[in-house]
């Protein structure tokens, strides 16, 4: 049995990375830890209702403002306005739908999370990507 | 059985915690989202060399410059330095020392890791806090 350590990853810097796509609502996969993942992307627009059953989400505002509407156990919307540097976790089983005049966030979350959650509302819009996360090219 | 998802933490500012207390390697914890721990930390001088065995370590480097010196399997040492907007993973089973000029970090871990791993080498300094994380003030 191989006991030695893994190869650490090389460190990845997030303004290149962001530099490196333009899409937005396509995350990308910066670096993994034990079974989850560290994605980052651009917001801009309108995201969908979505909720994820099975996990928190943690949301970290690198530029600009992020907003994300939440429905409480009755249903009733409210909306957490984020700026840079803000840091907020949608707890599992929460319905939400970010939106953003325009900016950048990290997340944490399990490998395999879907960006449009378990299950979503509506239609997909163009400018929103259905993904577990794309390798940085 | 209450099927209404948790009432969501308060969003929180880094640049505002991190002005809250003025403690160098004394994590604080800013967000939980599942069994993990959002934490940060202000970084200056050496850490102490130390392992964690059964988890990686996520680092950002949110200000100035952070190194982690790391042995790999022979024993053999090398630096890894980041600065501003980098981000990390140490895997688990490595020795690592962080050491910084000054600045500050943010890190994702399994709650309940300790900050001086499972065992670290030497005597702890004055300035290095072994914790599995303060609460913000």
């Amino acid at each position: 049995m191989d006991t030695h350590p893994a190869k650490p990853a090389a460190p990845v810097n997030l303004t290149a990375a962001l530099a490196s796509f333009e899409e937005v609502y396509s995350p990308r996969i910066v670096a993994r830890m034990n079974d989850y993942d560290v994605r980052i992307a651009h917001t801009e627009g309108e995201h969908v209702w979505h909720v994820h059953e099975d996990t928190d989400e943690f949301f970290l505002v690198l530029d600009g403002r992020f907003d994300i509407a939440l429905r409480d156990g009755e249903g009733k919307e409210s909306t957490v306005v984020l700026h840079k540097g803000d840091v907020f976790v949608v707890p599992r089983g929460t319905e939400h739908k970010p939106s953003s005049p325009g900016g950048s966030i990290l997340m944490f979350e399990p490998s395999g999370t879907a960006s449009t959650g378990d299950r979503y509302e509506g239609e997909l819009p163009d400018h929103v990507d259905s993904t577990t996360g794309h390798e940085l090219a």
